[in-house]
């Protein structure tokens, strides 16, 4: 009889799988660049407006549970951005949760019975398979086409949708999820393909999740389109949260919003309402920080044009100076601030994605993700958040390394 | 085929099912006297050297992501915590988990396989259930024995254990919780009675867990022994945190200390720290302030005592209060802030427990929780942290609501 639980085999996060390779190295004195986790504060420092709101709420002694779904005044201003947009949403469709990895778990905890599938598509954020394999869940794999610069294959969902009603699997299917702007290949999604997903989505009964932690963080002349003012009348769901664009990792506070108010949507609410009585409640003055943080438009602008600006040079000097590597193939991000070269491991002395970020690392002391920890082989993850100089001393290194492994 | 998952009917929080009715009072322009919930900075304002010790994290810019099982500082803090007990604890055996919500949902996801078994005793802390329901576990209910100020029936557990041997179904059996200071009574369990749990809990191979969170809020000359003290060499896993003995439940702040080094600790430490992973991070600032806060003996020492003087002041005299009640019994708490009153039905015209709240909250506009949802009907629990004016107002309301329903 084994110890532990089943599930507990799927909690993994490819992300820092390799952090225990890094501290030894850096116990042995060497300096690690670490560019494997998406972390802002670390880089733009959390704006001080934000800083003072939160030192604000504790100093007037916020510092008692909050209403479990979340404090008025947050939901309030959530609803707001998102009436801004055109969103139909009110307070009772937010649950707030700890960060966007909280309303996975409540999403995944909600829908997902033993058997049950969710479409994801390839690469997909690298937890969101621990969250649905740990309720019990399976993927059924799409892709964002790299040749389309990361874009949807709808052709290939059209297909493959009709497959599984074929094979009567429709039914079992739970949700589909993008994410948009994408992690990990920094891709908005064009707005006519989302509105063919929401075709496909509505068209079949199923509910669309759109992970859009990092909506407001582009750049390159990209449009970005959320799935809420184009799935008008469909249940979905939007994840959000302050961690990106506001540049608060560390409050851990994000949300759930479902905006419909149809028999499924609401049915939906109610558990997310439920998991977060259990769960008692989020950090309070945090969220009174991000309330206050959503409701400043004019300082979140200027601060989040300084973030912004600075990523996007940031990327750009990076694909660039990846581009001189021709053992690498990089398509241009336009969101988020993350990088996912192709690796063409043909005409390198390296078997895999896994074998060329652990040497890296060892040899190198570059830490970046593996692609298929995002479920697209040959391919890396790094960040472009450091300044360009550290990002310029990482990649002539990663050039480096990748001339020296060459065939 | 259902939209929602079969463990979505398993999350509800006693606490809070009566919300609705105080809401629609308070819209009607009624005071509602809420002692539905434990949160005390409402009533004593968490400590100004910790909220300075928060502000000084955010001014230091300490918002990005921790490490996953918590900043080292904090473990470490929380290590020394235990060691100056005597308990054998690493910074390593440290998981910082939001709140202990957060530490009960790992160890029911890190244990319970659908069909596992878990030793609760009765009243238990209500949250106990969803968790361990919702990871497809349940139940074998033990008992705190009223007539021994709820503490053990120690004959009760042997007998049952003996029982599940017999039925071979002791190998279901996933750990023993035990809450000590209980919630909802109020005891802190006697040292003998913790020894012949640990006892127990060795011979048949079964992990204890000690949910410690009220340990410090210990009064009526009362003496804690936490679990670590007595099980030494046995597996067992500690849950404690920020958010009673130091007065901030709005962090969000708690953890699983697992002491020992054995195959099952180390498993266990294992998947805690795996599901940490994917959750990512807890709040970076709060995490500071408890470190700083654990690290500041002499103030937590003075701000602990102003509290918990203050706590014994009130439940004192609203046991005094209750017991004018002939409707009423109650055992006499000597550690968290919690009253359990026995309500003797058969002098009533009220039929059970749920009735008696509901009425008395629709009638009196006070609000406390049915003892069912702790497993104990025929009682309710209210706290006791409402200065003594509020106290005597909310319980002359119940003494007048019991004599206008008496038989």
């Amino acid at each position: 009889m084994a110890f532990l639980a089943e599930r507990a085999k799927h909690a993994e996060n490819a992300l820092h799988e390799e952090n225990r390779i890094a501290e030894q190295l850096e116990r042995k004195g060497r300096r690690v660049i670490r560019l494997n986790q998406g972390d802002p504060p670390l880089y733009f420092p959390t704006p001080k407006y934000m800083i003072d709101a939160y030192v604000r709420a504790l100093r007037q002694g916020r510092t008692s549970y909050s209403e479990f779904t979340g404090v008025g005044e947050l939901r309030e201003a959530i609803m707001r951005k998102y009436r801004r947009q055109g969103v139909p949403l009110n307070p009772e469709g937010v649950i707030v949760t700890a960060g966007v990895s909280g309303a996975l778990r409540s999403l995944n905890e909600a829908l997902i019975s033993r058997g049950d599938r969710a479409i994801l598509f390839r690469p997909y954020y690298t937890v969101y398979i621990p969250w649905l394999r740990m309720a019990g869940g399976y993927p059924i794999f799409e892709n964002y086409n790299e040749s389309d610069r990361w874009n949807i294959e709808i052709d290939h969902v059209t297909k493959s949708i009709k497959r599984l009603k074929q094979g009567n699997l429709l039914k079992k299917v739970k949700y589909m999820l993008v994410t948009n702007p994408n992690n990990p290949t920094g891709t908005v999604l064009r707005r006519s393909i989302l509105e063919e997903i929401v075709d496909i989505a509505n068209e079949n009964g199923i509910l669309l999740v759109s992970d859009e932690i990092y909506d407001e963080i582009i750049y390159n002349d990209a449009t970005f389109t959320s799935i809420g003012r184009l799935a008008k009348g469909m249940p979905h769901v939007i994840l959000n949260g302050a961690s990106k664009n506001y540049d608060a990792t560390g409050f851990r506070i994000g949300f759930a919003a479902i905006p419909e108010t149809d028999r499924r949507s609401m049915e939906l609410r109610k558990a997310f309402a439920n998991f977060a009585s259990v769960r008692i409640s989020n950090s309070t003055p945090a969220q009174y920080a991000y309330a206050a943080a959503l409701s400043n438009a004019v300082e979140h602008k200027r601060e989040l044009k300084r973030m912004v600006d600075g990523i996007e040079d940031r990327v750009n000097y990076a694909v660039k100076l990846l581009a001189e590597n021709r053992h690498l193939e990089t398509v241009e991000p336009n969101g988020a601030f993350y990088i996912f070269p192709r690796i063409r491991t043909d005409g390198l002395k390296i078997k895999d994605d896994r074998g060329f970020t652990t040497k890296l690392l060892k040899e190198e002391c570059v830490q970046v993700v593996r692609g298929s920890g995002f479920g697209s082989p040959s391919h890396f993850r790094m960040i472009a958040l450091p300044p360009k100089k550290e990002l310029e001393l990482a990649i002539n290194r990663i050039n480096r390394f990748c001339k020296r492994h060459s065939k």
